[in-house]
C-alpha cells in the first residue's frame, strides 16, 4: 500500500509543508527511518533527528518551528503522536482480515455465532456460548459454556475463558490470557489443611478493554469480578476474585491486585505493583513501578515505594535510604563529639 | 435447584431460627443479596449487614446474638464460613458434570483412561500416559508421555504437563499452568556463553493440590520437584527445579521460589514473594507480600520486607523508613546544636 | 542404555581412577545416588558426599585429591560440572526423538516444512510460515502467518508465535510462552481514555536462545524487539516492545523489562527484577533479585535493591535499614544528652 503526503494530510486534517506528492509505503522510528517511510516527531527531546532523518514524510505538532533546513515533507497536525496512532490503526485495518469458521473448530450445537466472525482451527466454543458479530476467535482458544463475546472483540491464540464470563465489544485479549479461573479462596480446617471455597461468580469485561498475554483474571467467589470499559491490562498481570477495575485504568506488566479490592478509574500502575486485598483505590491514582500498597488510597494521589509513600516523600526517602551508611557515620560522629563535650564540662 | 432452610440446616447439622420453609436458589454476598438467596455472616465487622440484607437465609456462627431484629431466616452453625464453603461445594457438585471422551481428542494408543473420565476436544494424551478414574481433562490440555493423573483430578483448558510428571488425586490445575518444563540450569562456558544442563528429573504433585492459572512448575535437573499434599499455589507463581513445597502450604500470586529450596508445611506466602535458591524454609512460616527472602528461615517465623525481617521489626522499620526525611532533619538539627554548644565552651 | 566407565572417560577425554568396567544406566545427585548411577562433584563444599555415595561412577575435577578412600570409580576431567552437562546432553540426545507431521496438525497450504521436522497434533502452522529442518513443533502450538522457525528449534506445547516473528536455530521455547503479542502502547485522549497504538513491528530471536514457560515477548511498535544469540530467559518473564537483550544475557523468573530498553550482553538478572523503559543497561551487568532499576546502568556494575545501588553499598544499606529502630534510638539518646549538656552550660 502506498500513500501520498497530500492523501495522508487530508485523512488527518493536517497541513503539508514540502512536496505533497511524495509517497510512503511503511512507517519507521524517526531515528532509523529510510526513504519511503513515514515517521513522527512528538517529543522535542528528539528534535535533532528531524534534521538528518531519511524518512520521506514526518508528522509534527502544529507549533513546531524547525531551526535548520528539513529534507522530509512535513505534515503539521495538532498532536503528532495521536495522529501517528490513527495512521497505524488505518494501516492495520487495511491489512487482510481473517474471516470464516474453520472446519477444524469445535462449535457446540447450542452456541451462537454472529455475522462475519472468524473462528480458527482447534478453537473450542462451548454450549450456549455467544460470539458477537465480527469477533475473531483465534486457534486454540477456549470459550467455555455460556460465555458471551462482544462485537468485534479479538481473542488471540490460546485464550481461555471459563464458563459464563462476558466480554464487551471491541476488546482485544492476547494469547494465553485466562479469564474466569477460580479465585484463590480456601477455608482453614482444624488439621492445618484447607477446604476449597467454590468460586461460583463470573468475570465481566467492558467495551474497549485490552488484556495482555498470559494475564489472569479470576472469577468472583460470588457476584462478579469486573473490568470496566477502556481498561488496559498488560502481560502477566493478576486480577484476583471480586476485584473491580474502573474505566480507563492502565496496569503494567507483572502487577497484581488481591481479592475484593476496588480500583478507581483513570489510574495508572507501573510494573510489578502489588495491591493488597479488600482495599479501595480512588480515581486518578498513579502508582510507581514495584510499589506495594497495603492501605486504601484516596483519589488523585501518586504513590511510590515499598511500603508506598506519596511521590515527593518517596523521592526524598529514596535519596536518604541510599545514603544510610553516611547517615550512620554522621550519628557516630555526633556521639563522639558529645563525648568530647561532656569531658570538657 | 431450590433448597429450603430446614433442608440446609439438616445437611449442615445447624439450627434454624425463623421460617424453616423459606427457600433459596442461589448464594450471594450478604451486602448485596436479594430475596431468594443464601448469604453468610462470619466476620463480626460486617454485622450491620445482617439487619438490612435481603437474603432469605443467612448462615451465622452459633454464638452470634443479634442486637436488632433480623428479617432473614438464620441457620446457626459452629463455623459459618466453613459451612458456607461446604454448601458451595455441594452446589457445585450438583451442577452438570462433564463426562466422556470426545472424538476430537488425541489419545495415544498406549495411554490408559480410567472409568468415568472426561477428555475434551483437542486434548492430547501421550504414549503411556495414565488418566485416573473420574479425572477431567479439558480441551487443549497436553498430557505428555508417561504422565500419570490421579483420580478425580481436573486439568482445565490448556494445561501442559511434560513427560513423566505425576499428579495425585483430587487436584485442580487451572488453565494454562505448565508442569514439568525444564529447570533453568546452564553451565557457564569460557567464551561467556552457556551450555544447557539437560533437565532429566520430574515433578510430583500430591493429593488435593490446587495450582493456579498460568503458574509454572519446573522439573528437577535430576530427581523430583515435589509439591506435597494439600498445597495451594495461586496464578502466575513460579516453582523452580528441585524445589520441595511442604503439605498445606499456600502461596499467593506472582511469587517465585528459586531452585532447590525446601519450603516447609503449613506456610503462607503473600503475593510477589521471592525466595532465593538452595534455602530451607521451616514449617508454619508466614511471609508478607512482596518480601524477599535471601536466607534460611526457621519454623514458625513471620517475616516481611525486602530484605525480610521479623514482622514486628519490619513494622517499626517501615514507619521509620517512611520518616527518613524527618530523621535526617533531626540529625542536622543535632549537628547545629552541637556546633552551638562547642562555641559556648 | 548402559555405559561403562572407560566409554564415558573416552567420550569426555577424562582419566579413570578405579574399575574402568563398572557400568551405569542413569544419573543422580551425589548425595542420594544408588548403585548403577553416575554422579558428579564440582563444589568442594559437598566433598564429604564422595566418601559415602553409592554412585558407581563420580565425575571429579582433575585437581581433586581425596582425603579418604573412595568406593566409586572416579573419572577426572578439567571441569566436572561442564562434563556432567555434556553427558546429560548426550543422554537426552539418545532418547527417542519425536518426528513426523501428525495428520491432526493444521498446516496452511503456503507453509514450508523443512526436512525431519516434528509437528504434533493440533499444532497450527499459518500461511507463509517456515519451519526449519529438524525443528520440533509440539501439540497446540500456534505458528502465525509468515513466522520463521530456525533449524532444530523446539517449540513445546502451546507456544504461541504471532505473525511475522522469527526464531534462530537451536532455540528452545517452553510451553505457553507467547512471542509477538502487541506492545503495551496507548495514546492518551482528552476524555481520559486511550487510543491503541497499533503494534506493527516484530520479534527476532537469535540462535541458541532458551525462553521459559509462559514468558511473554511483545512485538515492536515499529521495528524489532530483539533477543540476541544465546540469551536465556526464565519462566514468566516479560520483555516489552522494542526491547533489545544482548548476547548470552540471562534473566531469572518473574523479571520484566519495560519498553525500548536496551540490555547489554552477558548480563545476569535475578528473579523479580524490574527495569524501567527507555534505559540502556551495559554489558556484564549483574542485578540482584527483586531490584528495581530506574536509570541507565554502565557496563560491569553489580546492583541490588529497590531503588538499586551498587552491591557493596546495598549490603551496608540493608544492614542499617534492618536496624533503623536502633538508629532512631541512638538519635533520641543524642537529643537527650544534648539537652543535658545545654542545661549544664
Amino acid at each position: 500500500m502506498e500513500f501520498k503526503a497530500y492523501e495522508i494530510a487530508k485523512y488527518l486534517n493536517g497541513e503539508v509543508v514540502g512536496n505533497p506528492d511524495v509517497s510512503v509505503n511503511s512507517v519507521a522510528p524517526i531515528e532509523d527511518a529510510r526513504s519511503g517511510t513515514l515517521a513522527f516527531l512528538a517529543n522535542p527531546k528528539y528534535e535533532r533527528h528531524i534534521y538528518d532523518t531519511n524518512a520521506s514524510i514526518v508528522l509534527i505538532n502544529s507549533d513546531f518551528v524547525p531551526e535548520q533546513p528539513v529534507m522530509a515533507t512535513l505534515i503539521k497536525v495538532p498532536d503528532a503522536y495521536s495522529a501517528f496512532a490513527a495512521l497505524l490503526q488505518l494501516y492495520k485495518q487495511c491489512a487482510a482480515q481473517k474471516t470464516g469458521v474453520d472446519k477444524l473448530a469445535y462449535i457446540a450445537s447450542t452456541a451462537t455465532l454472529g455475522a462475519d466472525v472468524y473462528v480458527g482451527p482447534f478453537a473450542y466454543i462451548g454450549e450456549g456460548a455467544y460470539i458477537g458479530e465480527g469477533a475473531k476467535i483465534y486457534p486454540h482458544t477456549y470459550v467455555g459454556e455460556g460465555v458471551k463475546i462482544g462485537k468485534n472483540t479479538t481473542l488471540y491464540a490460546g485464550v481461555k475463558i471459563y464458563n459464563d464470563c462476558l466480554t464487551g465489544a471491541n476488546c482485544i485479549i492476547h494469547a494465553g490470557a485466562v479469564i474466569g479461573s477460580d479465585g484463590f479462596g480456601f477455608a482453614p480446617l482444624e488439621d492445618g489443611g484447607y477446604r476449597k471455597i467454590e468460586q461460583l461468580g463470573t468475570v465481566e469485561i467492558g467495551d474497549n478493554v485490552e488484556i495482555g498475554a498470559n494475564a489472569t483474571i479470576d472469577r468472583a467467589t460470588m457476584g462478579v469480578t469486573r473490568i470496566q470499559r477502556g481498561v488496559k491490562i498488560d502481560n502477566l498481570v493478576q486480577i484476583a476474585h471480586n476485584v473491580e477495575v474502573g474505566e480507563d485504568t492502565v496496569m503494567a506488566s507483572l502487577s497484581g491486585v488481591a481479592g475484593s479490592t476496588k480500583v478507581g478509574k483513570n489510574c495508572v500502575f507501573g510494573g510489578h505493583v502489588g495491591v493488597a486485598g479488600h482495599l479501595t483505590i480512588g480515581d486518578n491514582v498513579k502508582i510507581g513501578a514495584k510499589s506495594g500498597i497495603p492501605n486504601n488510597v484516596p483519589s488523585d494521589k501518586t504513590l511510590l515505594g515499598y511500603p508506598a509513600m506519596e511521590l515527593e516523600r518517596a523521592r526524598r526517602t529514596f535519596v536518604i535510604y541510599k545514603h544510610l551508611p553516611e547517615l550512620r557515620e554522621q550519628i557516630l560522629n555526633l556521639e563522639k563529639q558529645i563525648e568530647e563535650l561532656k569531658s570538657k564540662i
